[in-house]
């Protein structure tokens, strides 16, 4: 996996309050705290946000600001996959998986599972 | 960058109509044909898609949905950072740029840029 | 009410299986007949296509997709209020409830229940 | 139109900073002094939390929530309209439209405007 993945899915799990992560110092904590709807909301949030500023990006020449909501949006979905004892590497698996990597299976499945993608 | 990653960028970036995408075979060339407002509209509902899968899996006792319909999420990202001449790899470059990875600027930028993520 | 919202209540309620709303005819039966995920899919898809309205709006100089996609939502809205076995009634006496506009409570119960709209 | 939805559309109306709505003591007016993106955001939190009250709703067996949210989600969408100097009435007008109501081409339009409602 990405080194960078894997250094932040490792801070998000540390800021667990099982983990002693600290509501009073770390947005994430305070995240974890409030628990399943107060991250789930970010999600529509995030993506929201993401949408308006793809449109803004046509309108403004400048992608930049897609790069940071899709950053955000990554990012609050990496705290839900912990939210739910699960790791971007199970994503990046899942992503794998439909892709088809392996070799001989590859022309066959992709098409059922990526609808052709 | 993640291989998965590379290799799925790489995909999807085959699959614009510059590239020789297919829109009669590729459901990714398909949303490239039609344009910015299919592919940010998939960001919407794949957002929503997500938090019912959260909310299930929490009725249902099984977290595997949430993997799906995450994977998904991040799919059609990458389809929008193709859409904008993005990259994965500038998304994970910015979230290590918040989390700065780099040494002795760490502990100064993370409570401005992740908000003592 | 609104003698519109009351008759559109009363289409979308006669589209209910149970009622003999007929998936083959009628795309409200068809997402009655799909259940909560599918009704609930159009509200976020609904929400991000007003959003992407708006956005356009400002840039064309032309608000009339805005009315469109909001109708739109209002339309979903009402499949799902009836879903739920809820009327538009209910969410105008709602929102009356938060004007306060049953005389001398109105001052009182209008700063807590809409945060001083 | 109803009331209840005239009534709330001119305390919006008179929320805008233009006809003296004071941001120190208005949500709604603090929401138009923010803009239209602050307004957005705000379709899109109201649509995820419509959703997450719905899929709560069947866990609980208590739609209560459902009417909330989306009597949050409607008030969002007035504020919304509001800003674009339309109305709640000009909503209702092109649901009425779709649904056909003005007798002999009831049959004609309906099948094309709501495809099938």
């Amino acid at each position: 996996m990405s080194e960078t993945l894997k250094r932040l899915a490792a801070v998000i799990e540390s800021r667990k309050p099982a983990n002693g992560g600290d509501p009073a110092t770390s947005y994430v904590a305070r995240l974890f705290a409030k628990g399943d709807d107060a991250i789930l909301k970010k999600i529509g949030e995030e993506a929201t946000e993401t949408v308006m500023a793809a449109k803004d990006a046509r309108r403004d020449h400048d992608s930049s600001k897609v790069l940071y909501e899709c950053a955000d949006l990554w990012f609050h979905s990496m705290v839900m996959l912990a939210q739910f004892d699960l790791t971007p590497q199970q994503v990046l698996d899942e992503l794998a998986r439909r892709e088809g990597i392996s070799g001989i299976e590859e022309k066959a499945s992709r098409k059922d599972d990526l609808a052709g993608a």
